[in-house]
């Protein structure tokens, strides 16, 4: 059976390797499209050396791609870049079969005023955005299932959405004081050139950035807003790990009175327990547990405080919280095996 | 003049390592007994390597030691090891004369009921409790003064009370819903041989533990409820970072509706402006900046939530977190400019 | 078909959690037995929680196993222990089907006084000596297909073997002046508890140890020696690095004056051409587009001076170092496709 | 009395702000120019946040600056550039009286034909070549004394001819077959923005590079060889390490037939006994026992083939790498003790 055509647009930062590492191991895939606008008539492998042993295509201009061949597009793109791209792309009818994963911001906002708020710029493919579903698998699998346009979550809110989206949907927690800290590797930086991702100035430090005003609040007050059937609002404060990959988040919650931890347990237990990649634990979420995996390992834990629980979340930010969770999507989209692809058990150490 | 006699006990360990480092550097001492139980007998640089270039006494049992001939001890003793030392130290007469600062957790809490809850342990040494006080620096320097018996503070505390204290005693916070995250540099969990602790277990991961229980609690408690004239109960959850030195606490908490975040971040500004080892800035707290150095940095911003603040605070748990601050407390106990041995300039990258 | 029935010997080291990692990747094995003799009666996800989702058997003593429902035993057993542990297993008739594919020190080493020369221990299995196979699979793979014993090459050894082996045969290179300069992570020390071991003694820094000693030199030199034809004797350091996983080697070497750098290159070139896990590049080779994999690659430089050259290799320690290299092992000898389980992309960044 | 007057150029690097740190730290020096031409006007607390307790002067252009009121200028320019400053600054007569300390490779080659080799650029200020003086300050200590312009050695060139100076000036190894493989942490790379040196690149990773043809090999074989009266090829091979600073050489030498490793031991310790710099250890250098300071630390191994020595050196490699060679030097020009301002014992861990 002829493999699913699948193009990379945006191939030559983390999240296209990490797409090329994944769909390598998928067996009903082959990709037959890098594009990398900058890079273009380069081989991948001299951007990633690690990918000398696979035969990739050449990266491409994406005006040289013929898209009648392809049937699944990824875009790796920064944003609002995304947005002008699928624009261009899906407004030629000869692509209008494409399903397309976009793992940028531009279409994971419903309203596009919240997309303005937050990027601080007009919204440049509103035609476009009521086609997008959310991409988070195990709560939109069946929107997921029927749609063309596929905007795949943030690594934070992926971290962050999966075990508060249950609880406000159950009512077990209070809509308001949701606390959310969370600890990133710098491959959520991506491979941009700046002076705050020199080794030597992430190396043995940690640091909060964008306090208060972190653009992934707008998505999860969206979907947590959803869920609790009213306007959320969050605090959600990140931080950059000197690791590589792997984030953690560490969320405070007030618990509805007439509800105990134990029940809050047992909600994501019953939630996620036939669900591949999501696990509830009794232990210490480890982020090196995750680590090249698409797992988003959760633990629920008392607090000191009577009225609290804290929820310990972890993903490997380029896996489920990116490329995984694409190509996840993607598996769910074509009715695949929704593991296929992602079944590498996590590389410890 | 002749230089102060110093004693350091339980020199084998991170916090005795960083003593030496800083006492060498203080015009005004002179080491002159190492005591280390178990390895009595060698000398430090055995243990050290790299303390191998300035002929340090030998390490000896403390039976050995003629305590007589000594001003100061430093204690860097196991928890219950402490309390059965100093009581048996103290009981002799001879050495009434001595200045006890303590690093270990021992002495911190004013309520032997608040000890036994939370070490799991009686207090062996009740007599002595009244005696000691807790040594933050900044905020009990008057009683500091005066005691022969300084507990000094823990790390994860001293990162927390710094920002907290001041903001109780002038009532512009609430007293519920404080909520304080944690993340420290794996010198925190000691030289102490354990597996989690080894490299290839913490390297390129992070966790979270003790969630809901950990054992500063206690002292962050009774400190803030000293400060706000009431008992306060917190939440406080530590994580474990893949670097050797810092802490950074990222501390949520409810505004006093009568007052705004510019009026706690002047309230810090005020405290703190002619303290030498505390700095509020208006940028980004970076572990970093603070590694090596007896410094606190401590930066106010806005929540997204209106009712909230988020205070980040950065120390070097090895510094200001332990010997650092002992030494500060030294300094204060002896009049010696406080500064004097803690003037290294961060050592950066 | 039935599948494999696999038993892991020593499983809760690191190379064991490799071994799994990689097993249960492979589509003709099942992982049936997991012995620990000191952890027997855990779950593999108490020593290993990033195993828990695989339903892994539970860990016995070697006693409870019946190995006549077993076709492949892997050892992780430290060394002597190896000897003595396979002696007894097939000193019983019953058991006489087994191939076992034995990771420790072993049985490398084909005269039993070179054992106790290197490892300072009478080797306790002489009568199995002379059926063991060096493994290392690109130079020994015709030997290995008939062997039920294969003595798994060390992680330093496979990283120099590889480059080296080729020249010597074709005597491109002197038998003299060889230099090994090798750095490896920190899996190489395993998960044994030790102070040299934890985050904070390794992090930060590298250093040399067993500098003219290391055991790995006794089979480094029986290898190089039978493709030399001729007594050889090198140099070797080994350097702890800061990171889990990969070695690097540099390799010194005096050019035969007949012959020229370019001549190494093609040698190597011609060598490996058709082999999967080894790639000569004409880049530097960087451990981490290694990692995770079971490949070898090999750089081959000019050095300054005229009658040099200098060649770089790179391995993932625990994967082509070890595990890895056992699992292509069994593959060999059991007339898998050699990639079988093992072809994984690199885990980058 | 009046403190020194120092001004550094360049001031915006790493090697700039280590300076700053040691400086602090002296008690006969007040920084009082920081010359940073493309940041001028801001703040050097903008570009280094640690740097914010101090009060330091504000980073100006060089045009800005007047000399007359300086005593001494640290050059932290790109080289070329460095050639190009200092030429211009020493054509006005009123600047004549300035001791130039030169961190650039700028003129640390006699030969301006060799700077045209290794630096593939035309020595552009050959006229005040002849003025400089190799700065290694326990090689050349009587020169420096008399000179202006001292050019401080580079890192790498440190570490290595601080042990193999005596060893050829004493006739005790041979001339040809010294090979030195060095191992850097990154802050030897500059914070100059370049993805070969962000944080995912660099971490969980060593390479091999310049292998062959790295630069510092010309003042390396410049100095060794006026050690030995004769012209000297060395092989030099730099890694790069994901640690912040430091470097470990690990040098294979031939020993004189004549001479026993005995010798080579005897040999440095008693070149090196009265140095409070260079300390001669039996145990292994690790690379942390010498960060944060002006250490240099070596150890004699015997090696496996008979006619071989192993040597490891460790260094930090801003400090006597870099910034502290060049404040020893200021030390030497102004017969100042030659420890002051470098006495800070090493950050461990």
């Amino acid at each position: 059976m002829k493999k699913l055509q699948v193009a990379i647009i945006g191939a030559s930062g983390y999240t296209g390797a990490e797409l090329i590492r994944i769909l390598l191991n998928h067996k009903k895939v082959e990709i037959v499209e890098l594009v990398a606008n900058s890079n273009a008539g380069q081989k991948i492998e001299q951007l990633y050396p690690h990918l000398i042993h696979y035969g990739l295509p050449a990266l491409k201009k994406i005006e040289e791609v013929d898209f009648t061949k392809i049937d699944a597009v990824f875009g790796c793109l920064p944003h609002t870049t995304s947005q002008e791209t699928f624009k261009k792309l899906l407004s030629d009818p000869k692509n209008s079969h494409l399903k397309i994963f976009d793992l940028s911001a531009d279409f994971r906002l419903e309203d596009v005023a919240d997309y303005k708020k937050w990027y601080d710029h007009e919204h440049v493919a509103q035609d476009l955005q009521p086609q997008a579903v959310y991409g988070l698998c195990e709560i939109h699998r069946n929107k997921i299932k029927k749609s063309n346009l596929i905007a795949c979550p943030g690594c934070y809110p992926t971290s962050a959405l999966l075990p508060l989206i249950p609880l406000l949907e159950n009512n077990l927690i209070e809509k308001h004081d949701i606390i959310i800290d969370s600890k990133s590797g710098t491959t959520g930086a991506g491979r941009s050139v700046k002076q705050a991702n020199l080794f030597c100035e992430v190396n043995e430090s940690v640091k909060a950035y964008s306090v208060g005003k972190h653009r992934h609040m707008g998505e999860i007050e969206q979907e947590l807003g959803k869920a609790a059937g009213a306007k959320i609002e969050i605090d959600f404060t990140p931080h950059l790990l000197p690791i590589n990959r792997g984030i953690i988040s560490t969320i405070y919650a007030k618990v509805n009175p007439k509800f105990s931890v134990a029940d809050i347990q047992n909600c994501l237990q019953t939630k996620y327990d036939d669900e591949p990649f999501v696990k509830i634990i009794d232990g210490e979420p480890n982020i090196k547990d995750v680590v090249g995996t698409n797992f988003c390992v959760i633990a629920v834990k008392k607090a000191r405080t009577a009225d609290k629980v804290i929820i310990v979340s972890v993903i490997d930010n380029l896996c489920k919280g990116a490329s995984g969770q694409a190509v996840q999507n993607m598996n769910i989209v074509f009715g695949f095996d929704e593991k296929e692809g992602l079944e590498f058990a996590p590389l410890f150490p």
